[in-house]
């Protein structure tokens, strides 16, 4: 395993929609975990290393996304997070850092296993394999409504993930619905914030339950 | 699951170390099937896709070969695996052709399993979701010691696999040791060959097996 005792820093892994507001939050909490003098790293998945990113650009650039089938498609992001978690995360948690992370496992479990309706128990065992016994301290979830979501993407003018974007509102709503699910079933691991409220309002809710959780 | 009963096609896995001859039995036994009037289509892993041969550039020629972790390595193949059986092996079989693999998820197993020493129950489960229940009729392995192996493919001079070619030697015997396991406890699906013999002794022997095996 990866990790062989709790180590000196935090792993918070933000989750959400497209639209949602994660990388917002993700700076902001950064930057106050930063001004009490902590030491802050923020990864993306996929992506976040090398070899990340040139599975990223598999997913998200494939011109013909209908023909990739969901297995291939849960394998590509936990071989994303296989690699991130043992080049970036690991080291970074035995150095005492603070690591934010825009997506984890939760988004394999709630994309290709809700969404895309792949069974259950073969998400959960390649989730496990792929990032051994580092778990998020803290999961955040940005909730928003579908149709929030959408006109969000739509505002955006770059780099949008092209195969998401062309998955219809049914599948987005499962989404969502997945991560409701989520933070019903795990309380002790997952906060769920309001992400229709103004961007200061959210970024404090989030801030309150790091603080309360992590004894800051 | 991809089939929901027997298929007409018969699906043959090639396996072995690097430069056993499984491209060179491949073609002769694709040849031989061919004359008696059978369809036949060939791939390789990783790759035999789009997206396959995608994930093949960032397995083969990943220049900094060291840093891929085994977690992400065995993620990357079996993603490839599960797009080839869903995209070609699948249709082909459901249209009674004879699909030859160069290599198929025995691969996994012995590479990363055995020879990287990820845990055999994972790599298992995860052969086992990128496949469903698409298994080979008959698997070829061809055996050849590690020396003959390394020596066949320094006298290749193109499309190396540069990461496997920079492998040490312990590492290829554990490979072989690894189909020579396979060999001796899956009877009934596995045959073993000897590649140090001459091509067409290689060829008449498999063609022995398969014609026995599939009662052509």
């Amino acid at each position: 395993m990866p990790l062989k005792s709790k180590p000196a820093g935090r792993l918070i892994s933000f989750e959400g929609s497209e639209g949602s507001g994660k990388s917002t939050q993700i700076s902001l909490l950064a930057a106050h975990l930063q001004k009490l003098g902590k030491e802050v790293i923020t990864t993306r998945e996929p992506g976040g290393t090398e070899i990340g990113e040139q599975i990223r650009n598999i997913i998200v650039h494939n011109s013909k996304g209908d023909e990739m089938c969901p297995e291939t498609e849960l394998l590509l992001f936990t071989a994303a997070r296989a690699q991130v978690v043992r080049e970036v995360i690991v080291p970074a948690l035995i150095a005492g850092k603070f690591v934010l992370s825009d997506r984890y496992l939760d988004s394999s479990t709630v994309y290709q296993g809700i969404a895309r309706n792949l069974a259950a128990d073969p998400v959960a065992q390649i989730n496990r394999f792929a990032v051994g016994n580092v778990m998020p301290d803290i999961t955040v979830i940005i909730d928003v409504p579908t149709e929030v979501s959408i006109a969000r993407l739509k505002q955006r003018v770059t780099d949008l993930p092209d195969r998401m974007e062309r998955e219809n509102i049914d599948f987005y709503n499962k989404v969502r619905e997945g991560y409701l699910l989520l933070a019903k079933n795990m309380t002790d691991r997952v906060i769920l914030v309001d992400g229709t409220k103004p961007i200061a309002q959210v970024a404090k809710a989030i801030w309150e339950h790091v603080q309360l959780r992590l004894g800051l």
